[in-house]
């Protein structure tokens, strides 16, 4: 079995990180992993949560969202809902708790860094490109911060990047698009660091329950993934991945 | 006194419309006025609201939405705070009327066109270039169903675009930027057709009364402004405007 | 074409402004546009909104309901569906912008000024009627507080009412009344002062664009509302009209 | 103790019925009790709840509201609020359930009645007003449903009012208002029939028990006062209560 | 006409009251009244609503609820609906009241009581339930801050219990478990102390008036039932009781 | 180091799985893990959501609450607060995926079962807890179903069962009671059936990433816990389990 756009099971889509992509936002970098394209970008306020408060550590929040636009058919927008549905919610929790468990938030001061992935058109995929995504504009945030004097040096203790990975009528495949993973029967999202290491495993039989070897190596296709994205994070981030030291 | 940016006060500021922007929605344009950029996309739907069922007539509707990161200071997610602000109302019911005002919409069929008007940079003016916008967006995806057979000509009476003008420091200014809008003492919204006749007109004094003579220098403003981003609507629609008589 | 009621495309309709309709507001009107009844109080608060703390401004908001009973067909109670409409949020937004731009809010001191709009019957032009109405309110309350001797003189800067008309079958009339404005085609509501300036100007082409010709009749019809109304707010309010200026 | 404006322990308040106070609902009155003026209207809906459907019956609900402006201090708005609270909840579904149980809802048709009960200025004792009141518009609705030949007979069973009894300072007082109901020790609510049968009885020792004795003493007073009540209701529907057997 | 389970007219459902049920609340108590089960516990929080701050006083505030499995056909979870309805709103204001009642609020120090009444099993008399449990776990928790050292004697003025009492098929019944309520005419609520004082009282007649005779046994029956649970709570606290002087 | 209740790092806490806990439900367990205890009810409700009109097949779905006294310091009703938080969305989510992983929905038919999981004592561990418990509630409302005659045989592909596992203080445990979770700085969940495949697998660094020879620990935990769990579903079942194989 081919895939649909003819790529090998292990290759991820083609992808591209723009920086500076709108110019409000301390970052603001748009993603696109093949047809996803998704706008991250990370603005810094001056304050901390209620539990932070006189903690002297800072903050890092992600919000997500879908423009109705974004997909085949419209999506209705989740403010005239009136509320943000569970897989919005669970998607927010996972990109805030990405890039906190790589910033040293003792460093950050009482600051919290909102980090907002907004996705203008969707293919599969969206929640990972956005951890991806959101990691350099975060970079590009405390970068600013550190330019102007009020942080020392960037408070990043690895970098982090998310892909997906599925079972797809029986074939293990790497970065589903969307009509991949709307056959999928077991879907993963693998969430790690530039050292290899683990940030979240998350894999769901869907319709039906996977056996070990069938998550060895679903583990062993997001880490070609991840690598490969981490490679694209460097490049995009230029001198200032060197200067940081990543 | 001269303009932020050197233009000379009945002058608009450089518009950039784009085309088939995303690829999921029947109709999707990205423009941009100076810095202030939207996408605006169009999708179609099968059905009516209750109101229309079995009228055979059908509707236009428009909903409006700034991203957090496209305003200096970040702008709060509506679907986090759970409902839609004033101003965004205000703003959506205002896309909606324009463009039903210059649609047959009885020639449309019992569909619903979903209008969706996202901000991903605002300087000043994102409702009227979210109109502007929307329209070009809007004859994309009639042109759409046109080619489907499903209508056999584009149900549009008249193009539509939309301008601010206000009052600077005593100068009558057209298409402020957010900083000139910020000061203004009165801001006004001119929505015209083609043929230059009104849709709306929308003038507030936010600080002090105005005279029949302001209102009638900034009318003769809004015309030069609409008359201009006529001619990059019918620009952007090439040889589409001409197939339909635009 | 004559009118229902038999009036004039340049008359409005009887006006009646009872002063203290109830007691235990700081002002209460109960103000009359023919069929249409709307109670208007005015409470004052002795603090303003977060964004005025210790500026030494006062503030001036508006609410405006129409009671479930006010129409032919009950109105849905807003606080049972949970929410203030799109229509009720534009309302309350024009009452309070155009209260506040006739009023020296620095000289008000750090109070708000809640102005209250509740239709108990319904007959057309709701929105004008609340702000003239209000105007009345708001002057006493003002007063009131200048006898207490917490301010010096009314912060007054002008009178302020407000009138619709519009395009129904062809003929340009003043003050619609609800079966006029179901049938017109353009819907103007013009808000000015005594001295004749104007404070906001609304003109929609629902059904069809409307032309240059069009508005510069409008203007002139709400020009003749306005100042009818102007000298029935100074007859409801007599001496105090003289005292303080007006 | 003599009370703040002079009546005996058993006496009500001065009560004026006004019907037809407004043109719009099928029902339409205001009802003062003292300084409480409370607006009462009835409105018919030509359709049930889901859990009537195909029943045959019809069904009564009722909605509250205060105005902002009907108290000292400024009520906030429930609908700005965005829900209605408890209070408002408690007092709607006594309505409902007091006007139900006096109907024969069999004899209705499966017709809905809204009852609304909008408080203009508030001095005490207004859920109870909104009952008498309330009762004087749904005989007019149902006599207007009569009228039209859509009933054959007014479906009343009894006369239905209400008033509040308490202890004050020791003293068994009939229809507290404000002042007196905020320094009661016990708060009851006494809804009866005509035949002086109980719809409904709530007492409550707000800061302390009451005996026996006390609740005795309140009942007695309680009937007092509706049978004064239901005198002024026949009064006010004049040959309509005879017609109709009251 | 015997009674579903055989009772007389005048007797309760078997009474059991469990303390300590769970670990983690300051009171925790399952109380059993035939099938009826509710989980009733207390929490105390180190601070008071704003209405009482600086007071010195405390305050009591009771939420209630069902488990979506409690009842035969499946209830709607209220967090899902978004929303507490009236039923809730109403029960949680009772038993909030019927405690604050009895208990010295200004010997509780700038404290609030949380309690909670959750039913897992529902058959009938779960607010009075609620009530008669809540005092048990209230006292238990009074009891625990007493034991700390933060108060010095329980501030509980007297006991508290509530009991429902109805009239089914022309009978005047005690206790009415679910399948009596739902057949009943009338339908009672009583909370008392354990000084044969009323602390409120609720009567309703559902579908048709009652009569004073009606009342009086009504009542009656009420004292009876009142009475016994009063003994089932002093068995329960054992030790406790005396040593409080209940 | 040892842990807190003494137990082995690969252990669980005892398990106690009471069936039939409540009586109007159609499933109803009480499962004990330790201190953690948690009601799990099933629901069968004769219709399917909109998306699975007229499909032939069932649906399960699930909802999770906490008592508010369920907790050490109390938490907050998410009926009161007006709307279900994203930590409740997300292991609502969860049990129901992982219940309609392991059933033949196309077999259910045209039924939702309800699932409701309310936990009354919380020491770590719930949402697992949830699914082991949920599991014999599903399979208790199966069998009525089939009792009754509605469907032939028990539409159970497999078993499920769920357990935590963690990193404390760099040790590798089981089971993690609440002062564990706390410390944890790795937290995964690990779902799994009887024929030792993978439902779902979630492992979070919530403060450190892990690596690959962390990951294999846990999964390796997790399939003892797993094992252990599936033996008291079984054991509580009884013949149950035979009878349908399990």
């Amino acid at each position: 079995m081919s895939r649909i756009d003819g790529r090998k099971n292990d290759a991820i889509r083609p992808v591209k990180i723009t920086r500076d992509f709108t110019k409000n936002a301390d970052g603001s970098v748009l993603i696109e992993m093949g047809e996803t394209k998704v706008i991250c970008t990370a603005a810094i306020e001056d304050r901390v949560p209620h539990f932070l408060k006189n903690s002297g550590k800072g903050w890092i929040t992600a919000e997500y969202g879908m423009l109705p636009g974004s997909t085949q058919t419209r999506k209705v927008r989740e403010s005239s809902r009136g509320k943000v549905d569970g897989r919005t919610q669970e998607i927010q929790r996972l990109i805030g708790r990405a890039l906190r468990s790589i910033v040293d938030l003792g460093a950050v001061g009482e600051r919290t860094i909102w980090i907002d992935c907004d996705v203008i058109q969707a293919d599969g995929g969206t929640r990972t490109a956005s951890i991806t995504g959101a990691f350099v504009a975060l970079v590009d945030a405390f970068y600013k911060l550190k330019e102007k004097g009020q942080i020392e040096k960037l408070p990043i203790k690895s970098m982090v990047s998310a892909i997906s990975v599925g079972i797809v009528e029986g074939e293990h495949m790497l970065d589903l698009c969307y009509q991949e993973d709307s056959n999928a029967k077991v879907d993963m999202n693998i969430i790690m660091t530039d050292k290899k290491q683990f940030v979240e495993v998350q894999g769901t039989g869907e319709e039906a329950p996977y056996s070990y070897e069938d998550l060895m190596e679903m583990l062993r296709l997001g880490e070609i993934g991840n690598q490969e994205l981490i490679r694209h994070q460097k490049e995009a981030l230029g001198t200032i991945a060197d200067e940081i030291g990543l």
